[in-house]
């Protein structure tokens, strides 16, 4: 396809979406803004209408997979009346989205992306996934005060990305299924959030 | 220094303090094994005494920096009486790891290193770091069984992990001195250990 079939917008989210694609089976290190326009049926020189270089595009990329992680968290923290189950279905969500993905988890909120312009994108793409988390952890705590509910937000965060991060990077649940590593997640947020929601 | 100079035990030691200090300025993707062979004053083939390839290198720093963890882990468990206090001082201690020399962490725990045989080196060098997690767990839950204790020494590892893993990746705390860290990391650390604790 040349490049003049594409719309401005449709550009951008054609090459958005091919370094996605080439992303599942190549580091963001093998990854060329010249392979991208090829995958995406583009002239060489096309990305740089929309993307100043390759670290732009990235971000990108990172800020399209925060839009989808945003609402993976949203949906799985409507999915049922009880706060603190939800808040557990959230931390679920946010592993099954780390594991489905790794590449793209790491674009997020991996130290992959440096440059300022791009760390501002990742910022802003990144906070509506922290407000659907702050949500979550409100309506179990809803009494909770502005640090105290800050803390509690981040100690969530911090336990479900941890979680992500050991089975991500092969550190546990090596070789062992999606449901298996899903149901030991699940326990392991139990623990800590059951704990604290009975504070 | 010639090759020569060096004991068989010595050249190793060498070439792994060589490449952990190069890493402290570059990335393990720019590190080569020329490289550390000129840091450490020794021909360019001598590493390949010790080290088959750069990766097995890398596994080497890794494995040394897991040595001097499960001891910072140590000690900080065994700086007071109360087994609560211990575990926060633990968790205070893993932060504190990571943030000290982010790039040997993320060789220890992140995606850089997949060769099976380094894997292996790493899985090894890991176990006494979770054996000294695994010890301050138990003296917070003396009578837990087998299986909730290592649900808990996963939880425990999991959110001073997700913690480490926020800071040094830029997610949090950005632009705060060591102090605040330190400070925010034990209040977060308690608000989920204590709770725990206090089942």
């Amino acid at each position: 396809m040349s490049t003049s079939t594409y719309h401005h917008g449709n550009l951008r989210a054609a090459l958005v979406e091919a370094a996605r694609a080439l992303l599942r089976d190549m580091g963001p290190a093998d990854l060329s803004l010249r392979a991208v326009a090829r995958a995406a049926g583009v002239s060489a020189m096309a990305p740089y209408r929309h993307f100043a270089d390759k670290e732009a595009l990235l971000a990108g990329v990172a800020a399209q997979g925060f839009d989808e992680f945003a609402q993976a968290l949203r949906a799985a923290a409507a999915s049922g009346p009880d706060p603190s189950a939800a808040l557990k279905a959230q931390g679920v969500a946010y592993i099954r989205f780390a594991c489905g993905e790794p590449t793209l988890f790491r674009l997020m909120f991996g130290p992959v992306i440096g440059g300022q312009d791009a760390l501002h994108i990742l910022r802003v793409a990144g906070a509506p996934a922290y407000q659907a988390l702050q949500d979550a952890v409100c309506a179990v705590f809803p009494a909770a005060g502005e640090r105290e509910r800050d803390d509690y937000t981040l100690a969530c965060w911090a336990l479900a990305h941890g979680l992500a991060c050991l089975i991500v990077d092969g550190n546990i649940c090596a070789g062992a299924t999606s449901q298996d590593i899903e149901a030991q997640s699940s326990r392991i947020l139990e623990l800590l959030f059951a704990q604290a929601a009975s504070r």
